[in-house]
């Protein structure tokens, strides 16, 4: 494999979308990203809608956003519940503020909504959505996946493979 | 993303590993094959271990051996089930006999075992099965994962982004 990309992460929390979280964060292993979880607690484990569990490598709090060259941020309820957390939403912006490559697949795009990063930006989601990322300013347009600058949002886990090949050409 | 690859298939039957199925499913898409899941029936639904479901395109007897480039077998106990069908027998060794790359991850080496192809391959598995895979004369190594020929062959699923980059080198 490839190595020495630099740091991605990828977010946590219970009720994630099982491959919406784990196929961004295998496909960034293969790619040679140094690959950190984080939840809202260091080694804790949360599992996925199905019950897949996954342990986080780190805090949110724990994570230096200027070392971000990646953040996906998967669907699923966990979204949900990580827009709650503030050491979550600073993470966010911090890495989008560094420059990091910003990923959000399907129910994703409530943190990055929460972390006010959207306005002005193009971008989908789950159709379940439009709503809340229009009412934050956003552009909604109905295609599988979308590229923005350094932002790459899509739809639903068929949409994993363009979604992965967007952010790695941009990371 | 790239096209154009050629046919790629994924051996489905209920108890699959979760990842060991999706994600070289969604990777081998994003690499450009088409990919065609392949189970006792066509249209069927089959389950994870937790419950993630994957609809079959083709049945098994539906594939024609020598048009697939990359065969791959998931583990979990999917693969206990599989190797009762002689049509996923009669797959797995036709495209072995056409040069399709083969890959199997964790229990999948059950399936090659009962399909006859694998005598004097080095390979390896998850730890469960390898006197299994002795006992079918190939020989077993404690690694990640294996490349013998055209044989790819890995132990768990933390080793699949080595397990699909050894893959893809090969396809």
């Amino acid at each position: 494999m490839a190595q020495g990309k630099g740091l991605a992460v990828v977010l946590a929390e219970d009720h994630y979308e099982d491959l919406e979280l784990q196929y961004p964060r295998l496909r960034l292993q293969e790619a040679g990203f140094e690959v950190q979880v984080a939840g809202p607690e260091k080694g804790a484990t949360y599992t996925s809608k199905h019950g897949y569990p996954v342990q986080t490598d780190v805090a949110f709090g724990d994570v230096d956003p200027k070392f971000v060259k990646v953040l996906v941020v998967p669907g699923g309820y966990a979204p949900d519940r990580m827009r709650r957390d503030p050491a979550c939403l600073k993470l966010v912006s911090g890495a989008v503020d560094a420059g990091a490559v910003l990923g959000a697949i399907c129910h994703g795009g409530w943190v990055p909504i929460s972390a006010r990063v959207l306005k002005g930006k193009r971008l989908t989601s789950v159709a379940a959505i439009r709503d809340d990322l229009v009412n934050a300013g956003a552009e909604w347009v109905d295609e599988p996946c979308v590229t923005d600058g350094k932002l790459v949002t899509a739809q639903v886990p068929k949409d994993l493979p363009v979604f992965m090949q967007a952010i790695l050409a941009l990371a």
